[in-house]
């Protein structure tokens, strides 16, 4: 009976199979690192309505759009942006190439390693800046630089590459959100180009689902006749405040039912996915653990600044909407992977 | 032994199944409206390289990107692109809700229903009737004016509705190329928020993956608060000739393994294509086929005209840099699917 023996096991590696499926539904938990509390059931309730067939808030898979502020958000965005950090970085190498420029102001005070002085750059400044070392290179030659820079530079207080320094919660959250459907998207007042070059690999989210900061590029053709892109320095998308939901119509055309951020370049983004029809969830990321990570919230009663402003009157307009507040001290079991 | 005979059922039919499938995958053409020649070979021969893990030109799925223009490529463009007729009706809607345009010219000669006179309107007349039809609205009422647009109108020739007149062969080619995990784009000169109103219902293809021209949009507040993207007359992608592939990187940021086109203005998609590294398939339609749908392509020595415009100096490009022409005449077995 060697047919009925094949499958006498057959049956029962296929009822094993279906107790091990059923048990680890019911035991796994897809946001270990959450805390119970409201955010994490927030997020449960509403993945668990818009997917459910049965929901009057089910959402089709293909309109399944979340969308993600990046610094802040995602990653650590203190004491400055990482890309700024490229940006001040790649000064050295653009004026070794180009020495006249090495004294010419702002390039002169960013060389010069002065960190207050470097504070104290204006915006112009750091316009000059911006534009000096993310345009006028070949696609190719950036995204070259940007990976190459990726691989050394390190955070000043973990002593980490930036790329180490994601929100594991929030890694966690996108898991979770493609595991049921969910198209995520970066949402970034970064530089687009920048974000896509790691994005696919730290985040899981590739190239076509980042939406950043977006100058123009100018197709032209090599010595060899080759056809190669050049970053103009035109800005076509400043992907901040009422530019995210402009973005996000131009990229993807569609309202996101999810929408996470931390500062007020974020509110319009919130607002604009809140404000649509059935189940939509808006996120506020609240940085408030000084021992963990960094405390700049409006609980301290901090003024806006530049870097991830999160004013009370964002906060009261959380309250008033509807969005969900995320409390890294009391949402987050853990913030980072390695620790 | 009723488990001996459950699994003795479960046996046969999952061996029929296994037939079954064996059968169809050797029988079934993927692409059965075109006829066996070059251009369905080198297609063929493309998905199979590119997607067999043992071949050199293996692409990773995440990887697999390809671009289509619209008109005249997976739909008929002649005797006038659909989006303009589109123009030319709302410009009644439009001066009816401000009777004073009526009597303002470019209105005036387009009410006038005077085809020759509305043939010889300039390209500045055409550009204000697109400001007024395309720009100044919200982008929920835009899109509720096409899609009532696209119920009704009909294509002069075959008296069909515009969405009908589809290209069946590439249909299939679409969907050929999404069973093998490519990620199937429309990069078309024209409006991206127009197409997006029926690309995923006549192609498939969802609005993130729709690259068009593209107008800016304002974000703003409705009476009751809500917020709303408005259309403006500012133009941020033109994306025709060098703006494809510059659409392509802003849109998608990844140079597309394969790409068809049909006109002067896809050129630097093609080129762009066919530059990359590995298995890159460029393909170029030639509307050769007066009885089933049009002849326009070089061999009648037309002029480079605005509708898909196929010089000479295009089709000798295809030749020296080694793109797919694909005859509409001799590679189409059927054009559409109503035949």
């Amino acid at each position: 009976m060697p047919k009925l023996s094949f499958f006498s096991r057959f049956s029962r590696v296929l009822a094993l199979g279906v107790l091990l499926a059923f048990g680890a539904q019911a035991q796994s938990d897809p946001l270990p690192s959450w805390n119970d509390g409201a955010a994490k059931r927030a997020i449960v309730t509403f993945v668990r309505e818009t997917t459910d067939h049965s929901s009057a808030s089910f959402v089709p898979p293909a309109e399944r759009i979340a969308t993600f502020d990046q610094d802040g958000t995602l990653w650590v965005e203190h004491p400055m942006y990482a890309q700024v950090m490229y940006c001040l970085d790649r000064v050295h190498a653009i004026t070794r190439a180009d020495p006249e420029l090495a004294g010419v102001e702002p390039f002169k005070t960013v060389l010069s390693g002065n960190r207050e002085a470097i504070a104290r750059l204006t915006m112009p400044d750091l316009e000059k800046i911006f534009a000096a070392t993310l345009t006028g290179m070949s696609i190719d030659q950036f995204n070259a630089d940007v990976k190459k820079w990726l691989e050394t530079a390190t955070d000043p207080r973990w002593k980490r590459p930036y790329t180490a320094l994601t929100y594991l919660p929030m890694q966690e959250l996108l898991e979770y959100l493609r595991a049921n459907a969910y198209k995520t998207y970066i949402v970034t007042g970064g530089g687009q180009d920048f974000v896509r070059q790691y994005a696919e690999k730290i985040y899981g989210v590739p190239p076509e689902q980042v939406v950043g900061s977006a100058v123009g590029t100018r197709y032209g053709y090599g010595k060899d006749g080759k056809p190669f892109l050049t970053k103009e320095p035109k800005l076509l998308l400043n992907d901040n405040d009422a530019g995210k939901p402009e973005g996000i119509h131009l990229m993807i055309g569609r309202r996101p039912h999810l929408a996470v951020g931390n500062s007020t370049g974020d509110r319009q983004m919130l607002e604009y996915t809140k404000a649509g029809d059935g189940a939509r969830l808006s996120m506020l990321v609240l940085h408030d653990d000084a021992q963990r990570e960094y405390d700049y919230g409006p609980a301290q009663g901090l003024p806006a600044t530049k870097v991830g402003a999160f004013t009370q009157a964002l906060y009261d307009q959380a309250q008033k909407q509807g969005w969900t507040v995320i409390s890294i001290k009391n949402d987050w079991k853990r913030v980072f992977a390695f620790e």
